[in-house]
């Protein structure tokens, strides 16, 4: 009977795989014939990758989705089948801050998926000088760690490039504190990356003010050295907790709930609107009293909400600072165009660095 | 006109995509269901994965797959779909040889997707306690490039542990000489990663006797080196061709014209027959004139192909040696039983590390 029942559900699955292949294979002869049209229209091989496009989709797909799989999940796979179809003319470059295996190797996949040629360089200006020169079609950078700060060397590269800002990706992080304690109280040493450390430091000073902290290599090595040892606990993610079998004494124990790694996409184009969007501008200013206030005031009149601002010394002057701004909507809407136009009123000088689409999940 | 036809083209994908994304949560509710009814069968939460049937079901892919994308895009698509319905109940644990960003890392998504909890351990032997404690569902480690040879200490311990092989993987890995040279004769210098030069010795050694080869950390590092250098030459992959825009002077360098790396999976279970498998076995033989000879016989006269025969020396006895010998076939077909129980009759000691089915692309 239940035998029965597995075969059936099988042999569903069966003719399921069937049709999801033939779609899949429709689905990649309409993206040549598009690509065919648009050679037609431009007398060349066109730029197919349409970054507002694809967000527009891939929030279609979230906000279609019933389970039972998550969001997360299914905008992923619709992505990689977007991403293989693309590729079907040529694959894009992808030029990222390596080296391979890091975070944003990682946030290159979830952007772009894993069709495109993604190649690791040892630093950021590298990223922006091979997509300027059009060896790359995109770059990835990071940009922002909620608890660490900004990485200042993407901020810098930006005041003097000509590439726009297409896109962010988010990847959250979580820690957690695994031990074989009981209590929190057994505890005597805690051991971790120390990035992790770092990005847990307020929470251990409260509840492990005295206890010894240690930097190893990695979370998972952590994980592994404690494991034999009930009075150490490691900071570490959900996998090392698995593999370890350690159990989770305090989940999520970072500082910042909201613990993402935040990364810019980098292109030459510059991207329509898609009713979610960012736009971030660098502002310079001659630093006197009030001023920073008065820049803001535009923003906040409009009731456009302002994401982000970070100072940064300028190269050029001493009291001299560049601001980096991030505001909500597109340059393309007049509230936010009107508040950009006050804003360089007040500046000494205002250089749109990119409005694109909002992180999709 | 045209431009009537794209917006035709593209309502179509999108038409497509709810009908993609509607295929796919079916069958991770299909999923599910399964999962359900083989806990009622067993009791308890069911062991869904099931190397045979994924390799067969990847295999219809293939066969059936009539373009525009490659075979080997859309198993990897309709892979990644069966990973994130499976993993749905539970990801599966994979403990591989880290770090991450390694090909073995790159063998672990190429056979399970990317649904799955992947963790890089330090050392071959530790996967192999990790999944032998249970810790793990399953181990993938590299144990063959077809020019550097086999991995020793897997086949090490493969010989004193109790898990079995479930699964192969294979990568294939491409060398081309890249340089703005337009004629060998101009190159002075050939820069690569050491293992890269080591697999085109031959082709070097040929064609470029007396230019200075010189080691770098990485092939991509190699490629970045010589663009501006019309006398030197790297050797590395088409990403790196294509992202420093370096001609290539030489395709397919590599020695081993099929250069691929080979990794075993490890696990617990035994793996029925899918009609394309592999057996590997472990045979010790006391060395006498003539044993070896008389260890193949049986395979040569049965018609059974031997694919690889590698020889270790025990550790137990000066003189004893194990042989790690893979048949094409698997042990529940009467000839391959056969000739093992000959060859069982020859030696001092055999052992069946498992039997599995053949790489999917």
């Amino acid at each position: 009977m239940t035998d029965d029942g597995l075969k059936a559900a099988r042999d569903r699955i069966d003719r399921l795989d069937e049709q999801l292949q033939a779609l899949i294979g429709e689905r990649a002869g309409l993206a040549q014939e598009i690509a065919r049209i648009k050679a037609d229209i431009d007398g060349e091989a066109g730029d197919c990758y349409r970054p507002a496009r694809e967000a527009e989709v891939l929030r279609a797909v979230a906000a279609r989705n019933r389970g039972p799989l998550s969001d997360e999940t299914v905008v992923r796979l619709m992505r990689e089948v977007m991403s293989a179809c693309l590729a079907l003319e040529s694959p894009l470059k992808v030029a990222y801050l390596g080296p391979e295996g890091t975070y944003t190797q990682a946030a290159v996949y979830k952007h772009f998926g894993h069709s495109v040629t993604a190649v690791p360089l040892a630093a950021i200006d590298e990223i922006f000088r091979e997509v300027e020169a059009g060896n790359a079609d995109y770059g990835v950078v990071p940009v922002e760690n909620s608890t660490e700060g900004v990485v200042s060397h993407t901020l810098d590269q930006l005041v003097g490039s000509r590439l726009s800002i297409v896109g962010e990706v988010a990847l959250a992080v979580h820690h957690h504190l695994l031990s074989h304690a009981s209590d929190l109280s057994e505890v005597k040493r805690v051991v971790s990356h120390a990035q992790s450390l770092a990005q847990c430091r307020k929470w251990l000073d409260a509840k492990l003010p005295s206890v010894m902290r240690e930097a190893v290599a990695s979370n998972g090595e952590a994980a592994r050295m404690v494991r034999d040892e009930p009075a150490a606990a490691a900071i570490a993610g959900r996998a090392a907790s698995e593999l370890y079998e350690l159990p989770i004494l305090c989940a999520n124990i970072e500082d910042e709930p909201n613990n993402t790694t935040r990364f810019l996409v980098l292109g030459q184009q510059s991207v329509p609107a898609t009713g979610e969007d960012m736009t971030s501008i660098l502002v310079s200013i001659h630093n006197r009293p009030g001023m920073l206030h008065r820049l803001l005031a535009p923003a906040a009149d409009a009731g456009v909400d302002l994401s982000r601002i970070e100072s940064r010394p300028s190269r050029r002057q001493a009291w001299d600072y560049n601001f980096f701004i991030d505001l909500e909507g597109h340059v393309a809407e007049d509230r936010v165009r009107q508040v950009i136009d006050r804003i360089e009123a007040e500046a000494a000088h205002l250089k749109i660095l990119g409005s694109y689409p909002r992180a999709v999940l």
